[in-house]
């Protein structure tokens, strides 16, 4: 799948971060990871190369401004293909193709409507917000990891976000540790 | 602080987790902590000895579908003195006194009904957890982390969850890094 989205026009034409080519399990090495807080990357993406993670932060959180289509609106759209674990009018829940943990499914508003992180969540949006914190129960369910299950949003570079459409990480099936990162 | 808690009838006749007793500051090491997963301990906090982390999950989990009292209760009654960063009608906002970065703060709804933990949650809950959601944003705009923040649920044993009244982790102030623990 990654070798048929990577040669896709989206990835010619468009900014994709790090975390969004992890999200399809690309292996291409000449994307756009370095403009990506190193602590973020993860173990197979990671380059040796040193490089301005303040930079770095900078050049992804100048995104989060910007109402530019990420990957989300492809998986939203099913022009690319994900592992669907829930879905109804409002929220898309997928897994994740790079998984933290034996369950990671990523939850996300299939309207971004401004939030393009929470960091820009205003009192309006508390409607959709509440829809998927609950979706996120029921991804638990669905998985069977109602005994023990870790809810994570990332908001900014420093917080490791690199698709600037909220999305909501669900972790299960394994001991979480603490601090969480 | 601490010993004059400690002190008090709530802990001599309540069940208190190793994370409440962090919450609190706590110095003493003849509490419930071998009931917690190790890996859920926090660094000052662990024990060598080598006890059942599946009986511990077990123990933590059993606290799950009890409306008991938590340490939240006389953190909301303010019995309990905490560091408020925000509250309103809804949500308590208050300083973790054992904090994983430099900014750590945790969001509870003041009524619980019934969200001992977010696995609890059921459709009627989406109000309060969109609120819960939306002041989180509201405590990071307030501690000027705005740049970047993360939010994080545990959800019974397995997740490190230790105070079964739902609450919300806000961290910044820090690069995060992933995978989230």
């Amino acid at each position: 799948m990654a070798v048929a989205v990577l040669s896709s026009p989206f990835f010619r034409t468009t900014l994709v971060s790090a975390r969004a080519l992890a999200i399809i399990g690309a292996s291409n090495k000449r994307s756009s990871i370095a403009q990506f807080p190193r602590q973020c990357l993860r173990g197979k993406h990671v380059i040796a190369a040193a490089h301005d993670e303040e930079a770095s932060a900078k050049a992804s959180s100048s995104l989060a401004d910007k109402e530019d289509p990420t990957i989300f609106d492809k998986i939203i759209s099913k022009e690319i293909p994900s592992s669907i674990v829930y879905e109804d009018e409002y929220v898309l829940a997928f897994r994740d193709i790079n998984p933290q943990a034996p369950i990671h499914v990523v939850v996300i508003p299939k309207l971004r409507d401004g939030l393009t992180q929470l960091g820009k969540a205003e009192a309006r949006h508390e409607e959709i917000l509440g829809k998927l914190f609950y979706a996120a129960k029921i991804v638990a369910e669905k998985e069977g990891i109602l005994d023990g299950f870790r809810v994570v949003i990332n908001s900014g570079p420093a917080a490791c976000q690199s698709v600037y459409h909220l999305h909501l990480h669900v972790f299960g099936g394994r001991q979480m540790k603490w601090p969480p990162g």
